[in-house]
């Protein structure tokens, strides 16, 4: 039997193995900071090709980037609150200013510096940035209002898990604010669709995108959409959020215009995020067990090369040899950008260092020793396809010319296979036509190991129908995920009270 | 005389025209929130250009990026303060997780959620990074390691002004562990090169590197070297500033490696950093009684075309001329990059559109009417020369292939001019030669309005007569900015002492 890179399976312990993974792939650690963690190097990478690709996106949607204050009194908070019930409250709170030494020299919180309004550190951004909205607007000639932020946000969670909850975490958050409803909810769709292209095209993820039930609407949303992606145990991740928010915050904040005859309108608002929880999402959806997979467009580096060296004088030509590869694989582009290359000197033996490239999931390795320089040739591993059938690391010897002259094509085919496997998962992995609510439980009693998501039809439950309908699905620890935008007409009954269907929606375990 | 577009001139009030230039060309704004400003689109574009620049040069010069967390535990800090005296103590202190409704339905701080150990807000991370270092490093192989971080960072300041001093702030902050001092001290030089060369080639804005005194060291260094710009009031700004750190972190938080011998040896570090405190150098150095001159190579538009739109029909056919025109200039490379332009559309009238833009100091600024297009030409207007000697402003009409042909040497000679400008101002006010303290005091009594700096020559006290130098120059409100690198031989005696001199130091008024 092959052995793989990990020690833990995806198929032993997927909770295992995904920590296993983001330590040997070195994408980040533990901080010693409670619910906080260490982005290294090749995770943070992986993060500013998310950043860089997505901001394109946002800017080319007509958004600009601003920056907004990491505290928010608490009083900005308090007048929201009456707006919105069951408004999170896990917040890490400053309330003072000074540390001092005690009589025991050692280092404690000056009492005398207790602020006069403790501060927030900032769970989301609502409350300030609808505040500067509210000064900016002032008639319809100002609308709309479109801005972004990139920044750092705080919850307070009691369970962490790498990536995917942390205390802390980086996000992007975008804040818009329109004279009109139909503009508003406009904006909330087309970022839905942002999201779910940049998943597709750029993550190599698939998703779905929807929209929420009611009961899971972000506090104060009139209506909330999410992309879903199917990770590979079955579960779901909900990968990003754009919220259409109707006016309740322009209204709380008020954020108000005089249109065009001279009368005051209140404007709808919209906010939406995706944050370091993608990498997550990319984790579970690319990684096998030898490691990650890194889809090319979001690779660090796209191609690592390994010269062999063993002490000697000719690993000086090597090198040399290596280093003018490098020049001439910068000098392609693909996907729009120069390719992204790496020669890996440091001073480990060329196999550790092979099996670190593989775990963190370079997309092209190479190996050069001397024989390949004398023949001209290189060794080229596809991480996306490592064995041959036999179990053999597939070792592509290639004359360095058509190498370099394939660089784009390669990557490209890497990209459209990560994602090509993945959306395979997806579709095989939501099953339908239950039709009723003991067919669910049937399914997921049967399904235990990788049940992946039912796509059922029901009547759209609200207020205290749907509280019964998610206690229900709550004692089999599923949730609806959403209501695909893209789903089929309805055809048959609602699953939990059998009678004629209004939608169809998704539902699933989740992350 | 000609009217300018700021109402406060330089000449008038200094500070008075700072803080109207960042409300007229729409670089920040109060926030509302203690001490912090929000970062508009214009001036936080500014910063983006910054930030991507002076990435590629960290990363060109071995460093990688990686994120470390928001919050450090007191006790981090009470083992640093037992090395680190005068170790400042204004920092933002989270003590509790939760916020709770209070009998009277108010938002409060839940007094149940005590942390039990207080998070400081980091104001640097020295003592996060030096942990994670004192993780990483175990043997020599795994030096040097070399790193760095951008984050907002928070330090309680008591008076606060944008972009020099806020509680919040933006940079990036670099640490770097070595196995000799050596090595140590010439990474510590080479950033400080790094920030002298990205200050004076990307910002335009003329620096002197040097070494700081002994009492203006960063708590726990052995040497820390400055960046010091001269401000258009004669004023010192320190921009930039690189730590040679000796093992006083590396003793306190445990930074060893086995040598090649076998024995444990305590790493060499430094910390470096610049923020957004240079935007606020750029603006004291670059702006003018119009508002602001942003240098071409970070200005988030390069090029500004404004329609001249009357409401007629003729104006379809302006906007298709300047579309098919944004998309020659785009067309363009400049500084080895895309030109970066931006087609005006908003609502405002032309002229209040140009003001808008040459008060946000885009470089290039193009009116584009029907009788141009008519004549396939642009009216163009150089940010950094606006007027002509009449007090008119200096349009420049231009057959448009031509203006697009010249648009990457416009650039350029617009980067060069704003340098040269700074530079001519820099040199002119460094006074030499002046010997003894009394010619000190006379100086800086006889050019209260615009006295630049001094160059003298001093014998480099340090302890008890360093406190009596330093007492002796606040009294002029002076302080030693630092000792260039690249001063002449000393020749003289020590303005303080009338000793032999040891080296040469540059004093000032500061920010």
């Amino acid at each position: 039997m092959k052995k793989n890179a990990l020690s833990v399976t995806r198929e032993q312990d997927f909770a295992g193995w995904y920590q296993q993974l983001i330590a040997e792939a070195d994408l980040a650690e533990e901080s010693g900071v409670r619910g906080c963690m260490v982005m290294l190097p090749w995770g943070y990478g992986i993060w500013e090709r998310v950043q860089y690709l997505m901001d394109q996106r946002i800017k080319a949607s007509g958004h600009e980037n601003c920056y907004f204050p990491l505290f928010i009194p608490l009083s900005y908070f308090a007048n929201e609150a009456k707006h919105v019930d069951g408004f999170a409250k896990e917040m890490a709170v400053v309330t003072h200013h000074r540390l001092m030494k005690d009589d025991k020299d050692s280092l404690v919180v000056d009492p005398e510096a207790k602020l006069e309004e403790p501060l927030v550190v900032r769970p989301t951004s609502e409350t300030t940035i609808g505040t500067a909205f509210a000064r900016w607007v002032q008639s319809w000639r100002d609308l709309p209002v479109m801005i972004n932020q990139w920044a750092n946000v705080v919850r307070w969670e009691m369970r962490t898990r790498m990536f995917l909850r942390t205390s802390e975490f980086l996000w992007q958050e975008g804040h818009t604010a329109h004279a009109t409803k139909k503009e508003a909810m406009e904006e909330t769709l087309n970022i839905l669709e942002l999201y779910r292209s940049f998943s597709e095209d750029v993550l190599a993820m698939p998703v779905v995108a929807g929209e929420k039930p009611e009961n899971e609407r972000f506090p104060g949303a009139d209506a909330t959409y999410s992309i879903e992606a199917m990770m590979q145990d079955g579960k779901a991740l909900q990968a990003g959020t754009s919220h259409f928010l109707g006016q309740t915050f322009s209204r709380a904040q008020n954020i108000r215009y005089q249109d065009k005859e001279g009368k005051f309108q209140f404007a709808y608002t919209t906010s939406w995020g995706t944050s370091t929880r993608l990498i997550g999402g990319v984790i579970m959806t690319h990684g096998d067990d030898d490691g990650l997979r890194v889809p090319p467009l979001i690779a660090p580096y796209q191609v690592v090369i390994i010269p062999m060296l063993r002490d000697k004088p000719e690993d000086e030509e090597v090198l040399a040899f290596c280093k003018a590869l490098v020049k001439d694989i910068a000098g392609q582009r693909a996907f729009d950008e120069s390719v992204r290359v790496k020669l890996d000197v440091t001073g480990a033996k060329s196999q550790t260092k092979r099996w670190s490239w593989v775990k963190k999931g370079a997309p092209i390795i190479l190996e050069i020793g001397p024989r390949d320089m004398a023949e001209g040739k290189v060794a080229m591993l596809r991480r996306d396809a490592l064995y041959q059938e036999n179990g053999k690391l597939d070792n592509h010897f290639l004359p360095k010319d058509e190498f370099i002259e394939n660089i784009p094509s390669v990557l490209q085919d890497i990209q459209s296979k990560l994602h090509g496997e993945a959306k395979q998962r997806l579709d095989r992995n939501i099953t339908r036509g239950i039709s009723d609510f003991a067919g669910v439980e049937r399914f997921y009693k049967e399904n235990k190991k990788y049940p992946g998501w039912l796509e059922v039809q029901w009547c759209k439950a609200t207020g205290d129908a749907l509280d019964k309908v998610d206690a229900r699905l709550k004692k089999l620890k599923l949730t609806i995920r959403n209501v695909p935008v893209d789903a089929e007409p309805v055809d048959g009954v609602c699953i939990f009270t059998g009678e004629p269907a209004v939608e169809r929606i998704l539902i699933g375990k989740a992350y």
